[in-house]
């Protein structure tokens, strides 16, 4: 499994983080040996918003071939939705079987035209915005779509991290992740619209 | 008020980033307008334990002058606790008026000489380790020493970033700060030894 880690200037670091330390200890761990990663943005080097700069692995042409796109929220995204060569390049994640967003991340997937007919999140302060995307916003702090997952606003990373590791490799991993973590929180359980309650 | 984070290579990021991101709101969002910070390394670039590279904002040979220095955990502790030149670079730090750590970063607080006669916390699989450094270990999730603070593992970061935004700038702050990271959690008060139960 391939994933991109979706870095720009003005992201919230916590928001790539959470997801980042609980999802690669399924391979660190041993339960996604196969796990890959890569660290992708438009320019080898961005800038968070209160300041950091991380380096990316890649600036690739396309996200085509990823399995999974992890976007995060920060400041950044207000602008970045609208900035059509950012845009067109998320575009070309279209195939990638799974997209997961945090935050404000979620308007990128919205600009993109990732949640056509989606149930949403994103951070609490930014729900009117979500809602230039899709009709089905939520308040809930996790929505799992099948193949678009979204969360609420920064810290919740974590918790779509320890999600995403029990959807991938079951309870048991996440809860040894959870404990390596140091984690003694839990979400309730994500909004699933496609099933019967 | 001048902090340094310190990062090094092999940290574990969201030791990090969870009290950066807590921590950098108090000024971002006005409560300590004067807040300065600098990320410090040994070298202009670090690496952490899953492979993310970040810059060092400088690489001082001195961390005199700093108002606080933090330390993250990660793997990479384990070796640079017995490595003197990064030892004795932490021991500048000595006149710095507070000392915080997460996870084992409390075995580099340890190391450079700085827990003798404090009760500290780390990893729950580092206890047995930072007793090397101080008889009065403890599995307690956050401690106040008063001129030292020690947190848990990993994501206690996020906890340790809140309760210094409160002893910082107070309860409202710590509040609203939570509330714009969206963190539903509230972590039990630290131990502080000094004060009487």
């Amino acid at each position: 499994m391939k994933m991109a880690f979706i870095l720009y200037d003005d992201l919230t670091v916590l928001d790539f983080v959470g997801f980042y330390d609980a999802v690669t200890r399924l391979k660190a761990m041993g339960f996604l040996p196969g796990l890959e990663w890569t660290v992708c943005a438009r320019t080898p080097q961005v800038r968070d918003g209160a300041g950091l700069r991380l380096q990316a692995d890649a600036v690739p042409s396309s996200l085509e071939g990823f399995d999974l796109i992890f976007l995060p929220g920060g400041m950044g995204s207000r602008g970045l939705r609208k900035d059509q060569d950012f845009v067109g390049w998320l575009r070309t994640a279209r195939p990638c079987p799974l997209k997961v967003s945090v935050c404000t991340g979620s308007l990128l997937l919205g600009a993109a035209g990732f949640l056509e007919g989606k149930t949403a999140t994103t951070h609490p302060s930014a729900y009117d915005l979500l809602a230039e995307y899709t009709p089905k916003t939520t308040r809930e702090r996790l929505v799992d779509e099948g193949d678009v997952i979204t969360g609420g606003g920064v810290s919740t990373s974590i918790d779509l991290g320890l999600y995403l590791c029990e959807r991938l490799a079951g309870a048991q991993a996440r809860d040894q992740i959870a404990r390596q973590m140091d984690y003694p929180y839990r979400a309730k359980p994500p909004l699933r619209p496609g099933r019967a309650v």
